[in-house]
């Protein structure tokens, strides 16, 4: 049982910055098998995540289904074309680059939803801003994608998708949106620094730019 | 500089666990003040959160000024008085029994948007689900939050307000989404149950609820 009191000291500080640093957007993976005792001790702690008056809105899907699964990439590869070509120059040279996914590599397939209709929570927190639901299972993926990390795994979220489509592969009801598509495995590399600055899409900015007091 | 080859072990594990476990949704603070430079560490954590396409779409500004503040507060107020009017019996007396917010006590305010217009990120993975930017947002939120428990910080996140009155007394660009509305203190208590299971709103669920595999 934790204690409540508890403190956390520097070498917890320094090493949970380690892992945010570290928790990249992985997009290469081994062949190795991941244990399913792993993925479930990961949403554990998912669990824990906080959501807009306790409603626990997460609702995980693993997609094991081979159908399935070829729905995912069938849609991924439709979007990806179409944004491919909305660019123009060196823009579409450089998109044409970028791995974007390891939908075909990664062992381990998991689709996040929001039950938006949820009556657990009673709504608390959620009338004038019904989006605090999503972002519930926003929190939940995040903290599976760091737990992950914390074992060594590798998580790749995929955006590139038609929602629709993925409701489609995955039966849901009406009322879950869709959130978040992850690839999970064990990454063939690990690195400090985003693939996409790598690849001179993109570089990180410094965080005085995002902030001001008034 | 971090070794991105590094291992976090079983326990980095435990200690994560229990700072997952122990971020609460906090309402009650001390009076005592808290140093500038432990909210900028916190932030400069949260900075480096997954974001789509690498857009850092954060924007995060503290309310320092007593005028934005009654503002926010007089709108709380409103929605929390719309919220009480739309429950009946038992929960009606239930609700009214919550403390949902720290707006008066809480000696550092920040409101969180999202600058949904950003043109970092060349719009990568936003096409077909735009709402990317907010989510990517979300996960900075978070950061901070976990990284202010971390340090002992308490975190509430009040979402029972009008986001129309926030952005107003924020100044803010029109195109900047309101996400996040922060109240940070030292917490007067720490606990592992949720207050919303302690006043008997809510409980929380066991994951296999949340999952299944197809």
């Amino acid at each position: 049982m934790t204690d409540p009191t508890r403190k956390f000291d520097d070498d917890f500080w320094q090493d949970f910055s380690d892992l945010l640093a570290l928790r990249r957007d992985v997009r290469h993976f081994t062949d190795e098998a991941v244990e399913p005792n792993l993925i479930k001790t990961c949403l554990k702690l998912a669990n824990l995540s906080p959501s807009v008056g306790l409603s626990q809105p997460w609702r995980f899907i693993e997609l094991a289904d081979k159908t399935r699964r070829a729905a995912i990439i069938s849609s991924f590869e439709k979007c990806n074309a179409d944004a491919l070509a909305s660019y123009d120059g060196d823009d579409k040279i450089n998109y044409a680059k970028l791995k974007l996914e390891g939908l075909h590599q990664a062992p381990v397939h998991l689709a996040v939803f929001a039950d938006i209709t949820t009556k657990k929570g009673k709504n608390l927190g959620r009338m004038t801003m019904p989006e605090m639901t999503a972002y519930s299972v926003v929190t939940a993926v995040y903290s599976f994608w760091l737990a992950a990390r914390a074992r060594g795994l590798g998580v790749g979220w995929v955006s590139i998708l038609d929602p629709k489509k993925v409701s489609t592969a995955c039966d849901t009801p009406r009322d879950w949106q869709f959130i978040a598509y992850l690839c999970i495995g064990w990454p063939k590399q690990q690195s400090l620094t985003p693939e996409l600055e790598t690849l001179k899409w993109e570089t990180r900015d410094d965080l005085s730019k995002f902030y001001q007091k008034l």
